[in-house]
């Protein structure tokens, strides 16, 4: 038997381990062009919270949660795949899956990098980084970069990434904890949002202003980062889990007047159109990671049977890096 | 002796004609690289209002109102321009006026074109329509374009310009008079913004979603547009003159997580940056208005003491199209 984290319901605001169900299912032999794989890492990423929150009850009711997973090919049914090869996909939070052949991805496993990195800063997070800094935000050595939820998976990265391109980076987190980790990053400045006002942190932090904001959160932070940013400055909305619980509409912002009188970009992205930059993703991180440049974090919690509490908790914010369950 | 208009005090909200004076004055010979001309046309621009609001009374009062002109020369003094030459200059609401010769520019008038274009369609209102619809908006053939203000000196032109590159245009104004004459110019369709609430609106008129909004108004018109954007679509910023008489915060909006979802930019300027376009903007619209594409709208009252009651009536929306005194 195996293991799979399915919906029960609908979440209401923030979501109650109640609102998942553990089941045990039996997954048959491959046919057609299927192929069983087990999983190794499964991803916990906030976009789910969103993707979820427009689905009718009915309709999502008893469905396996979808997200990455890392896993190995079990058995490769008709198919050439070999037993034992690392493959990603979104067959979701299930200890075992049948997997359409087009639906996995090949990993070229690196006998030097975490495989639980092929989900962090060589999978999607990594490139949501990638393509939204380099791509949108355009930093140039010199200016002013600052990122919101700056201990997230994407955050963290970011603020990385930033200072490899020779920026002053600036970073928002909800823990002392956090802020003092980003310092450890190489961020050269850091706040907690839930004790400064990060609209006089950014007047203190960037007095020329923020030149690219990589917002994450959006709501009150997006708001500060509009009242200081520089001229033609650069916004990046990447996510926005500030709002996610909240109601649909979001919270009110103020000032866009600024998009005018400082010249401002603001651009929204979904990664999914930008898998073209995929190559240059895994060519450079894997050059920054190994150079020492780049450290990844990660959260990892072990055991299938923790992942809505795991999910729970990094949507209030407990974690640091990209979160993962061990299976 | 010479009238001229000038600041008496700050204004409170929407201005009233007590907050300007009009003064006599003795424009004397020029000397040194100063020129005198006489104006033909004055110009009255929205943006006006939101550049005085945050200048202290005590340094605005009896200030001669900064605003682009249009004259002939009087006396070239010691430059080698001719008398009775068309120059264009920002020496402000003033019959005559001494202008250093740095600051006038010649303009190359054109013997069918009325000279008023030259603070309309050719000078830099028509500028902020080029330069914020093509280089901004990037509209392409088929699409939905959706401009507010439609009625106004950069929105009529806007409309008329995305018809010439192949878009439907939408528009809103104030008033059924403008909704008809907009029609008569070409926009496919058109809806006054105080009858009809701009979200319903674009519901029914744009129902695969908004392509290019050019926002001239901000406020709740910007908040139905983004509301109403398809994918990939683009905000232009160009000013917000609903927000011009209220207060510094203006008005909230909600949802920008549709940035992210809907993968749009917003992309505020401010048309100093991008002079390198005038030569194009100029051939360009001479071409347009010679070949019947482009109609310029005028709304021209005589007299430069009407000048006062002429800005304020252009704030509320009397107005179609460039807003000019003829001196």
């Amino acid at each position: 038997m195996s293991i799979v984290i399915r919906h029960r319901r609908q979440p209401q605001e923030l979501p109650d381990v109640d609102d998942f169900e553990i089941v045990d299912v039996s997954v048959p032999v491959p046919t057609g062009n299927n192929i069983k794989v087990q999983s190794i890492y499964l991803s916990l990423d906030p976009g789910l919270r969103s993707k979820i929150r427009d689905i009718p009850d009915d309709a999502i009711k008893h469905q396996t949660i979808s997200a990455y997973a890392l896993g190995r090919v079990m058995d490769p049914g008709m198919t050439n795949l070999s037993v034992g090869q690392l493959v990603r996909g979104k067959w979701g939070w299930a200890q075992e899956a049948l997997v359409p052949s087009p639906d996995l991805e090949i990993v070229d496993e690196q006998s030097d990098i975490d495989p639980a990195d092929e989900l962090g800063v060589l999978g999607m997070p990594g490139m949501v980084a990638y393509v939204g800094l380099l791509d949108f935000g355009q930093p140039q050595p010199g200016e002013t970069l600052y990122v919101s939820a700056a201990a997230g998976a994407i955050g963290s990265m970011v603020g990385q990434i930033g200072k490899i391109l020779g920026c002053r980076v600036i970073g928002s987190a909800g823990t002392n904890e956090k802020v003092t980790r980003l310092i450890a990053l190489g961020f050269d400045d850091a706040f907690n949002y839930r004790v400064t006002d990060p609209e006089d942190a950014l007047k203190k932090l960037a007095p020329n202003g923020v030149d690219v904001f990589f917002d994450n959160v959006g709501g009150p932070q997006l708001q500060a980062a509009l009242d200081s940013m520089a001229l033609y400055g650069r916004i990046v909305c990447c996510g926005s889990i500030s709002t996610y619980n909240g109601p649909p509409s979001g919270l009110p912002l103020y000032g866009l007047r600024q998009m005018v009188t400082n010249r401002l970009r603001m651009q929204g992205f979904v990664i999914w159109d930008h898998y073209d930059r995929s190559a240059d993703q895994r060519s450079d991180m894997l050059q920054w990671i190994r150079s020492g440049a780049l450290e990844p974090l990660r959260a990892v919690t072990a055991g299938i049977e923790n992942t809505p509490a795991a999910f729970i908790a990094m949507l209030q914010g407990s974690n640091m890096g990209k979160t993962l369950i061990k299976v």
